[in-house]
């Protein structure tokens, strides 16, 4: 019997009828049964006569399946096998865990290190490959990219392929009925590829720089896009989605967008992330079909500082996906330095949130990170591991601000029970506090005599971590007077 | 005849009756009267059977005085002849100028650059004259300090003088009613060695970092105390009253502060700047007695970005007195960068205000700027006479917050006539753009064909500005990828 790890993605295609639109005319449909679940999935077409169902199996054990549809002549049946999971790169698909946090379903904690390369995909072959190879060595475990291809300033080369046809010549109009196969599984591999990696798939499926019309399509096209991708993307484990980037630069509405995520949500059997994304309105987070706040900031010098105030506002996980880039570009969402680039992906962690990266660096050949992909030329992205190991190093896995001193940030660790403790008792048993531009060149602590304490000074730029011994009582500890230091307290 | 400068110090002393308290049972008054100006001010007494009055004629031109009093057995008379302005140090009393900007009453316009040494009068004469040689040296031109010593961390020695005499021994509590005139002579001989320097005197009347008492006075005490200090300081044109600093960690209120407000200003016949300064709450600015905004950030990321919404919003100056400090102590207010500093203070200029430094660095016998004078440790005021000198170049000598482009300040002369115009003309004739924490590598500027503009980058750190040449039409000039530069276009 065909054999499948749990969370993997299992395919299945057949040969249909393909007069006419096939996009249009026809429809297939399987239902997957194991002891733990039933779930009826879409199909899609891929072209060349061929109909596809992909299924993602949450539980181990046998399945069977039935597959129907009027692209076909008669129903299908199977079964295969799911094996417990055997590649360390699988942990199921992510999750929000307490309300406000992430995790992976088999309970690893999802420390969020984002990047975004809207349009990596759409770039030639060597570059994309290119970009695979620097996510492998990189300590990103989620990357942020458009279907559609991108117009707009240091992006005017056409994209590799388009996720349409042309209606009568190569020249002409685009046919929104008619998807590029080409186009989409070239996104299939490179999502495999991600998956490999460990890598979560942001799909940001609409956006507005554009000059091919993706971005004002009819309602009827936008829906049949937007089913044609949540049938196509939902079974791999890794698949995030975007309703849109920047969707308050898009005409279609607020409604609407409420509608397409409905769309979304209901199409997915998988329930995978989902969000949209500013540029100068907040989306109402609240929405049903939200999991998360995916944030850009709307203000040039406050922003990640409010991130524990917005997880409270929304009682979602907060996602921060562009707090301005690394880069020397002209414009100020992409000309920040790495220094000022990792300050912020501690204030966004320590105050329970997820931040993500990006890199806008002047380029001959016009190839920045941020939209092309290929290396990275900044300082940030080496401190992201470092960054994650002193998340990883969380007791219960979970980071959360504290009740902030006036002029420090205090992360203590997530406890459901004793969600007061930290407002009544001065130290938690673990605390890490951030002091961001701020150069103290020492710090004095109270602890209870008769209880003690481990200081750590963190380094967060020079990564390091220094063991400053064990204290109980009055204790002074020297801090070298730079900024980007952190204190991690834990009592022993 | 005797002579006297415009806007100098004119001072009378008499011997006086002294018998019981001579500060709350005696009083002295005169009338000042010129061609252009009659003025009734209140004397006071300074020890010795002495009894002084004060006063500061704003004309040239003979001057006549009558002077009264229950300490006097009779009335007294004279005259003297006040010359035009000698010395280059004076301009007059700073005032405030089209609603939001400040100049010299002689209409130099004052591109003020303030430093904060809360108790530096209160130190040995040693440490007091090297605070002098220090400001002499810079480009400092107001100093913020307190009348009454000041207890606080690294504030923790005795003065070397008492504002008041104590009860019965060396060792009593303080008579509220009995001034002690070496302590007011000492502030009057270091206020006369600012006027000098050509420096204001920002005073600052009342504080709550305070263990003798002073600062939870009765009414009647605090009323003469400020009846004290107006009689004796207001004749000095370089004084500024600040009713208190952090004024909402006191515990008198604000209607008691509008009356104390309103007493200062009525016993103050030149109308000196008077304003109140904020710890976590801003004074209503709005109060008539109030001439500009005297604040402190109450947020730590998030302040001088806002000093034009503050200008519009109180119609009135807006100086940041205090922004956090340069410096390595353990508090987040005092141990920003030098670089975080300037920044701030390029920020609160081009928005259209005015900003206040202080220097908080760890030192060995607790002599920080901040609070005790001496030298500067930090690489902040350095870079003052620059930014002084860039303003200074101003056309028309105050610079306005223009129309921000989303990403940029742009700082755009101030026109009366025209503010409808930066927002309909691109260019004006003079514009700042500072780029602060952001790094372009060149910025693009399409201007008409048939204007010409000179363009000069600015460094603001480094002190240099350099001469991009002459443009029109559509320009792109090269920066050179780093923080704190500026672009300045001129129409030629």
């Amino acid at each position: 019997m065909e054999c499948i790890e749990k969370w993997g993605m299992y395919e299945l295609s057949f040969a249909g009828r393909s007069e006419g639109n096939p996009y249009i005319d026809y429809y297939i449909k399987a239902e997957f049964s194991g002891d733990n679940e039933k779930i009826v999935v879409d199909g899609f077409y891929d072209g060349d006569g061929i109909y596809r169902i992909r299924f993602m199996p949450s539980y181990t054990g046998e399945y069977s399946y039935r597959v129907w549809g009027n692209c076909l002549d008669d129903e299908k049946e199977g079964s295969f096998l799911v094996t417990p999971v055997k590649s360390s790169s699988n942990h199921g698909p992510v999750r929000v865990i307490y309300e406000n946090f992430l995790a992976y379903e088999d309970d690893l904690p999802y420390n969020s290190i984002g990047t975004t390369c809207y349009a990596w995909v759409h770039q030639p072959d060597e570059l994309c490959d290119l970009t695979l190879d620097t996510l492998s060595k990189s300590s990103f475990n989620k990357i942020r990219f458009c279907i559609f291809p991108k117009f707009y300033k240091y992006n005017e080369k056409e994209p590799v392929t388009y996720p349409y046809v042309r209606k009568r010549s190569a020249e002409g109009d685009f046919d929104f009925t008619w998807f590029n196969p080409e186009h989409f599984r070239r996104l299939d591999y490179y999502i495999v590829e991600l998956t490999k990696l460990g890598i979560e798939a942001d799909l940001i499926l609409m956006h507005p720089y554009d000059r091919w019309g993706f971005s004002e399509m009819s309602k009827e096209c936008d829906e049949l896009y937007l089913r044609y991708v949540t049938a196509r993307y939902a079974a791999f484990r890794n698949v995030w989605w975007s309703m849109a980037n920047e969707y308050d630069l898009m005409s279609k509405g607020d409604d609407r967008w409420n509608e397409y995520g409905r769309l979304v949500t209901a199409s997915d059997p998988y329930h995978h992330m989902c969000s949209i994304h500013n540029c100068l309105r907040y989306f109402d987070y609240g929405s049903e079909w939200i999991t998360h706040c995916s944030m850009q900031r709307t203000d040039l010098y406050s922003h990640v500082e409010l991130t524990d105030k917005y997880i409270k506002m929304y009682n979602k996980p907060v996602v921060w996906d562009e707090i301005s880039y690394e880069g020397n570009i002209d414009s100020g969402w992409g000309n920040i330095s790495g220094q000022e680039l990792v300050r912020r992906f501690w204030e966004v962690s320590l105050r329970g949130g997820y931040a993500g990266h990006g890199e806008t660096y002047v380029h001959p050949d016009d190839i920045l990170w941020w939209s092309h992909g290929g290396v990275l030329h900044g300082d940030s992205f080496l401190r992201f591991a470092f960054l994650k190991k002193i998340l990883c190093e969380t007791p219960g896995g979970y980071i959360k601000c504290g009740q902030g001193i006036f002029d420090e940030v205090v992360g203590i660790p997530y406890d459901e029970e004793n969600e007061a403790t930290w407002s009544t008792v001065k130290y938690c048993s673990y605390e890490i506090h951030y002091y961001g531009f701020g150069r103290p060149s020492f710090r004095d602590y109270n602890f209870p005599e008769d209880e003690e304490y481990r200081i750590d000074v963190i380094d967060t730029w020079n990564m390091t971590v220094t063991d400053m011994g064990i204290h109980h009582g009055h204790t002074r500890i020297s801090l070298p007077g730079r900024e980007y230091m952190a204190v991690r307290l834990v009592r022993i």
